[in-house]
C-alpha cells in the first residue's frame, strides 16, 4: 500500500463554530491520526493542497503545521514533504525528564484507552456522535437560560459556601424531588459538581479497598475508574427485562459492600426496573444489610407513563443514597448534582468535599436555584420529554430500516439509549475505527460491560433526526462490507 | 456553676441576610453549642424569652426547636424546659444503622476538628471572622460582574467540555500569565475547580503513598488532608525572611518527592520569597531532581512593588507545576483555578479530572473568560491591590495599638495575612473558644504548622477596618484576662 494515499479526507472546517479554524484543523488531523485513519509514517498532502481542499488560507495551514511539528506529531523532510511521526497525545516524556518517575505513579488509573479516544474525538468538528449521552445542543433552552442568568446580576458576592452547598438550592431540590416521592430536609441534601463527584466522594469516604460494589451488567459505572482506582472491586449482577436480578446478589459476604443501581432508564441498556422488582430489591438489600446507591440521572426522562417511584421513596432508615443531576435534562456544563442521604452520610461527604474542591460553582448553583424556583425547570423538562420521545420513535424506525436484519434491541420507554446487539459477531475495535473514518463516533458496549458484548450503546439524544439517520446509514454501510 | 446561667447571649438575626431567620437561629444556637459556649446539659431559655430577646415570632422559635429536637441536639422535659443533649454535628448513627461500618471507612480523612468547627462557625450570622482568607464581600465588583454575566446570555449550550477546559479561557489565561513572565501554550493549561482540585489531582495522579512532599513550615497545605489522605508524607522545611531555606531540603532520598511552595505572599506567614532565594531554590531543586509545585494564589496581590517573577518563569524543562486561582482576587465561589505545566502532566491530570467530576462549571468558565478578555479582571485587580494595602496599613496600626506589647509580627508587602506571634505562651484552644463567645472567629496557627505555634493567622482581607478594629479590641480584652 502506498502510504501517500492514506491521508485522504472529505472534511471542511465549521465556520459557524466558536473554535478557531486553525484549531479545528489541528483537532481534525489529530483525530485522524489518533483513530488510526491516518497511519504513523504516512505522508500528509502538501500545504497548498490542504489549504485548497479545506478552503482556508495557506497561512492557517502553516500555523497548524508549526503546532503539530512542535508537538512532535509530524515532521517535515527537506524535500518539503510532511510525515506523521507520532500518534500519541500524551507526548512521551524525554528520557531524562524530571517527571518520568511520576506520571504513572498516582493511584488514580488512566481512563480506558477507548474512552480517552472517544473523549478526544468528540471534539472533532463535524463528527456524528451516535453514542454520546448528552442532549443535542439545539435543545438547550436559550430563552429560559437568559432569564435564569439575569438573576445572577444581583449577586452581591460569591464567597466560599457551606460544605453542603447553597442553602436556597438545597431547599429548591427538596421541593423538586417531593414531586416524585422523595421526602428530605435541606440538611439531607448535598450539592456536588455533578453525580460523578458524588460517586468520587463515596469512593473515598465510605468505602475502602476491601469493599465491593455490586452493579448491573452492563453499567455506566464500569466505564469509570473511580472505584477501581480506590482499589474497590466491582462485581456484576445480571439483569432481565424488569431490571437487576436481586437474588443473584450474594446474601452473605464478610466485606463491606454496596449496590450501585440505575433503576430508571438505565445506562446503557435503557431498561426501567419494574415496581415489583424495586420492592423486592429493596427488601432483599435491607435484609442482607446492603446499602444502596440509587443513580437517578434519568429519573424524569420517561416518555408516556411516569416511571415507578424511586427506591429511595421506600427508605425509612436511610439505607439508600440517592443521586440526582441536571446533566441529562438541562446542562452537564453547569456541573450541578445532588446527593440525598441521611445526615451523617451528608456530613461525612460534605467534609471531604470541602477538602477536595469546596464543591460546585456558586454561579451554577444560583442559576439552578432560579430554574427550579420559577418553574422554568419543570417547563423545560416537559419539552425534553416530548423531544426525546420523538427522537426515540424515529431512531427505532431508522434502526429497523437500515439494520433490522442484523441486530436486536428493546424499544425504550424513556432516557437516551438503545442497547443494540448484533446478531453475528462483530470485531468492535475495527468497527469503531472504520466508523471514525466515515465520520461516525461510536460507543462500543465493551466500555460498559464486564465481558465482551458485541453490542453498541446508541444514543438518540445528541443527534438530530437527520443526523441520526445519516450516521446509521454510514454505520450500516460499514457493517455490510 | 448553675447550668441555667450558661445559655446567655447578645445576638440578633440579620434581617438583611438571604438566610431565613429560623435558619440563622439554628446556626447561631448550633454554633454556641459546637464552640462550647453553651454546654451540653445546660438549660435553654424558654421559647418566649428566646423569641423576645431575638425579636422574632414565637412560631419561628417553635420551628427552630422542632428541628433541633429532631436532630437530637436538644430535648424537652415535661416541665416545658429544654436541655442541650448533644454537641455533635455528625449525629451519631443509631446502633444498628446499616451504615455504621461505613462512615469512617473511606481512605479520605476527616478534616481537622478545629477546621470543621471553623467551617461551620463561619456561617454564624454576625461573627467577626478575623482569620478568614477571603475577600470582604463588599469588595465584590458588582458592576463589572453584571457586565460579565451578560455575556452568558448568548450561550447556545453548555455540554461537557474538553478535558483541559474551555479553550477560550485557556487562551485568555495564557495571555494573562504572560504579564508576569510565564510563557505557555493553551495545551499547557488545565482549568480546575479552584487550586484545591489541582492539588487533589496531583495527589492521586503523580504521587503515591510512598512519596514525600516538602513544604514550608508553616504552610497552607498542612491545613488540608488531601496529601495525608493519599498516604503521602509531608515534611517541613524552615523559612527565614527571604522564604524557604532550600539547603534544608534533603539532597538525596530514594522516595519520589516534590516541593510545594507559596513563594509570593505566603499563606499563613505573608512572606514573599526574594528573587535571589527563588533562583537558588530553583537550581537546588533542579540539581537534586525535585519537581516543584508553585502555588501562585496570591501572585498578583502585591502592594507597592511588583512581586519577583514566579519560579515557573525560570523553568525551561517543565520541572515546575504552576497553580493559579481567582479565589483570592475575585471570587472563590466561581471555583476557577488553573494548572500550567508540561503537556504530559496536563494530559494526565486532565484524564483523571474527566473521571472525577468533568471539571469546572462552564458557566463559571465563560464568566471568567469575559473578565479576562475585556480587561475587567485587570481593572478589578488594581482596585483590590489598593484596598488590601489600605486595610493592611490599618491592621498593622490596630494590632500595634491594642496588642503591641504582647505580640510580634512582620509588616506584609502583599497578600491577606499577618502571622501574629504571642510573646508569652497562650492556650490556643481556650483562646479560640473564648473568642467565639465574644463573637470573634480565629484561625489558630496550629492548623498550619507541624508543631504547636503560639501564633494566629490574622487576615485583613475579610473584615472592614471598623470590624477589624472591633475584633482586635475584643481579642485584646480576652488576652488581658
Ligand atoms: C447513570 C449516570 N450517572 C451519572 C452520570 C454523570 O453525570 P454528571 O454530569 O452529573 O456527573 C451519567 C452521565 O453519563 C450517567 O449516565
Ligand atoms: C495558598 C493557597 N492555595 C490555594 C487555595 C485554595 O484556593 P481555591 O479556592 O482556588 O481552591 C488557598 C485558599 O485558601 C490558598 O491560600
Amino acid at each position: 500500500m502506498n502510504k501517500k494515499q492514506t491521508c485522504t479526507f472529505e472534511w471542511l472546517p465549521d465556520r459557524s463554530s466558536r473554535i478557531p479554524i486553525y484549531r479545528q484543523i489541528i483537532l481534525f488531523i489529530s483525530a485522524q491520526i489518533q483513530s488510526g485513519a491516518w497511519e504513523v509514517g504516512s505522508q500528509l498532502p502538501s500545504q497548498r493542497d490542504l489549504a485548497a481542499k479545506m478552503g482556508v488560507n495557506r497561512s492557517t495551514i502553516t500555523t497548524v503545521m508549526d503546532e503539530l511539528t512542535a508537538d512532535g506529531i509530524i515532521e517535515s523532510n527537506f524535500k518539503g514533504g510532511t510525515r506523521i511521526i507520532s500518534n500519541t497525545w500524551a507526548l512521551l516524556l524525554s528520557e531524562n525528564s524530571i517527571w518520568n518517575r511520576y506520571v504513572n505513579l498516582g493511584s488514580f488509573k488512566s481512563n480506558h484507552a477507548m474512552i480517552q479516544a472517544i473523549n478526544r474525538l468528540e471534539f472533532t468538528p463535524g463528527i456524528l456522535r451516535l453514542g454520546t449521552g448528552e442532549l443535542d445542543p439545539a435543545l438547550f433552552p436559550g430563552e429560559l437560560w437568559k432569564k435564569a442568568v439575569k438573576s445572577l446580576e444581583n449577586i452581591q458576592s460569591l464567597n466560599y459556601l457551606e460544605a453542603s452547598g447553597l442553602y436556597q438550592l438545597r431547599c429548591a431540590i427538596v421541593q423538586h424531588v417531593k414531586k416524585f416521592g422523595i421526602l428530605a430536609t435541606p440538611d439531607q441534601v448535598l450539592i456536588t459538581s455533578g453525580s460523578l463527584q458524588a460517586l468520587q466522594l463515596i469512593s473515598v469516604c465510605i468505602l475502602s479497598a476491601a469493599s465491593v460494589v455490586y452493579t448491573e451488567a452492563p453499567t455506566y459505572l464500569k466505564s469509570l475508574q473511580i472505584f477501581q482506582s480506590a482499589g474497590i472491586s466491582l462485581e456484576s449482577i445480571p439483569m432481565d427485562e424488569e431490571g437487576i436480578l436481586h437474588h443473584r446478589i450474594p446474601g452473605k459476604d464478610s466485606r463491606t459492600r454496596i449496590l450501585y443501581t440505575i433503576p430508571t432508564n438505565h445506562n446503557p441498556t435503557g431498561i426501567t426496573m419494574s415496581q415489583r422488582r424495586r420492592q423486592a430489591l429493596f427488601e432483599y438489600c435491607a435484609g442482607n444489610r446492603i446499602p444502596i446507591i440509587e443513580d437517578g440521572a434519568y429519573e424524569e426522562l420517561y416518555f408516556d407513563n411516569q416511571s415507578p417511584r424511586p427506591i429511595k421513596q421506600m427508605d425509612q432508615n436511610g439505607n439508600v443514597i440517592y443521586l440526582g443531576t441536571v446533566s441529562k435534562t438541562l446542562s452537564p456544563g453547569l456541573r450541578i448534582g445532588w446527593v440525598i442521604a441521611s445526615e451523617p452520610i451528608i456530613n461525612r461527604l460534605g467534609d471531604v468535599k470541602m477538602q477536595m474542591d469546596y464543591g460546585a460553582s456558586s454561579a451554577s448553583q444560583w442559576i439552578m436555584t432560579e430554574f427550579l424556583n420559577t418553574g422554568m425547570y419543570e417547563q423545560h423538562l416537559e419539552q425534553i420529554r416530548a423531544a426525546m420521545k420523538n427522537r426515540c420513535d424515529h431512531a427505532v424506525r431508522v434502526l429497523r430500516q437500515y439494520l433490522g436484519d442484523q441486530v436486536s434491541f428493546r424499544t425504550p420507554t424513556g432516557g437516551f439509549y438503545i442497547w443494540l446487539r448484533f446478531n453475528r459477531k462483530i470485531p468492535m475495535q475495527k468497527l469503531f475505527e472504520e466508523a471514525v473514518k466515515v465520520g461516525v463516533l461510536l460507543n462500543p458496549g465493551d466500555i460498559y460491560d464486564y465481558a465482551p458484548t458485541n453490542a453498541l450503546r446508541i444514543s438518540y439524544s445528541y443527534l438530530s433526526c437527520e443526523e441520526f439517520e445519516e450516521a446509521v446509514e454510514r454505520l450500516a454501510g460499514i457493517i455490510k462490507r
